[in-house]
């Protein structure tokens, strides 16, 4: 049972390109970062870390990102549990199995809870952070991108202080793949 | 003969911890990036990167690395040729091999051609942003450590636009390795 943070990032840190909004999630020339995602369905490590993260058994997502996917439609697979950590309820009922938590510790116990032995898939640059800061995060996995984005919205921001990681794991594509596809997966465990 | 910025990151993209200075050249716990180089002279893959950051027949290196470093007392290593890209000139004379430049291009131009068939290696995240910016970078190697120091000096800032990348190589260090020391080795080239 392990909340893992399972984002993509560019070289250089970035989870999307600038102006990231609800008609354009990825902000200017984000969507390239995806590239990796149209081999989830083959046998190699890129359908392996996606077949992990499609076996998560609850999702804790930060708010922005749950917005700007479409709250994916209450369903983000399987009908899992979906936390969502917001400062704001929404006035509007919570499509599917959509829960809303206000407090990162609350956030973390009810999914948690909702994943029973199954782990939970966190999503989201600031749902990641919060996690960190209390102490909750218990893994991340790293979808590396052969890309610099130059801007955007950063994976990582101020901490208060060092977190220690255990590197876990270490995935690349084949070297069949094109140059530029080459992402690198990359696992730690967050030492406590 | 490629121009490749050689740095040693945290997860979170940080070249050293908070404060960092002439006394404190890494920052607060900062010297953990470090680690990774106790095995600089071993057979395996951080002897391997380390041996080829020593073949490199020039260095270019950012003012304030180099001040950090105590000028390496002139000499970085076999006496290469050691352009400094600074702002100002220093009034005192250059120690051993140094020659400053107050020009990306300059800069640029005369690490290559000190170099002459061999590679020259970048140092310093503000020089690594000059060169990429004016389309100089050639190559990225960074060597990725399993920690997040949350604060400190970034390795990359903010850029005009995307800069594409092609996946070059992978290392990581072996299994035998203390899971909080084992670093991956990742080099990308730089497309124009």
């Amino acid at each position: 049972m392990a909340l893992r943070l399972d984002m993509t990032v560019s070289l250089d840190g970035y989870v999307t390109g600038p102006h990231d909004s609800p008609d354009g999630p990825l902000g200017v020339g984000g969507f390239r970062l995806f590239d990796w995602l149209d081999r989830r369905l083959d046998p190699g490590p890129a359908g392996e870390v996606y077949a992990e993260a499609m076996a998560t058994r609850a999702v804790l997502s930060g708010r922005r990102t749950y917005e700007h996917a479409g709250r994916w439609g209450g369903d983000h697979h399987d009908g899992v549990p979906i936390v969502v950590l917001t400062h704001a309820v929404p006035d509007d009922p919570a499509p599917g199995s959509v829960e809303y938590a206000t407090d990162p510790r609350e956030a973390a116990a009810r999914a948690r809870a909702a994943a029973g032995d199954g782990d939970v898939a966190v999503m989201g640059a600031g749902a990641g952070q919060a996690l960190l800061r209390i102490g909750e995060l218990d893994e991340i996995e790293l979808h590396v991108v052969p890309v610099l984005l130059g801007q955007g919205r950063r994976l990582f921001g101020d901490l208060p202080g060092h977190v220690e990681l255990e590197f876990v794991r270490r995935l690349g594509s084949p070297p069949t793949e094109d140059l530029r596809r080459r992402a690198t997966h990359l696992r730690y465990r967050v030492r406590r």
